[in-house]
């Protein structure tokens, strides 16, 4: 597997991940989520440990963003090895009106010749 | 190098980035971080890239933490390769009688025999 064979793989996962959010598709969404995987989401709480957790998120997520609306990568970078990888995104969602963007960033590794994602962080920077 | 011998190589990094914040060591927080380097803060701007505006982001924290305060790592998990690397942590930073925790999450690549931070993604949860 070359460098940019592995960037490709993590890219189409990652792609994919962001299609079916906007679908609001639980099944694509968790498509590649390791068990453990660790959220650090833009609202409270401060973190969710496991898939369940992970899950639960996107309940509080699909409440209040419909089908129709953005979640768009606006500019992505992959940094992937063997079996370790991590991406860094610009990220905007939201009704068409009222859209944000916010800071992305999601680790992975290799596991039996797939890729899992195990972490991800999204943030916005705190207004206080 | 095994596994678990990258992983130890990362937490010195890290250690030692952690305690250079604490002295407000401008040369050790800078040490192992790549010319690129993307910067996600808790505070605004939104991103940070390169290494002169990640230096900035210290001027804004260190002008309101005293080396006194605290700059702890309170849990930390480092996915390791051969050459790309990433560690989720959660942190505890502030004056003795206002700490407060925050979410981080660095990325770093193997260069040359040598691990270099490429991006720092640290957050709270929005409040709003």
């Amino acid at each position: 597997m070359t460098q940019s064979g592995a960037e490709n793989q993590v890219r189409t996962i990652i792609e994919a991940w962001a299609d079916a959010v906007r679908r609001h598709d639980y099944a694509g969404v968790l498509a590649h989520h390791d068990q453990d995987i660790v959220m650090f989401d833009v609202p409270p709480p401060f973190q969710s440990r496991g898939l369940d957790a992970y899950r639960k998120t996107w309940d509080l997520f699909f409440g209040c963003q419909r089908p129709s609306d953005a979640f768009d990568i606006e500019d992505i970078a992959i940094t992937a090895g063997d079996d370790v990888a991590f991406a860094v995104a610009v990220m905007r969602c939201g009704a068409p009106d009222a859209t944000f963007q916010f800071r992305l960033t999601i680790g992975l590794r290799k596991v039996d010749g797939d890729w899992f994602i195990t972490h991800e962080h999204h943030s916005v920077p705190a207004t206080e």
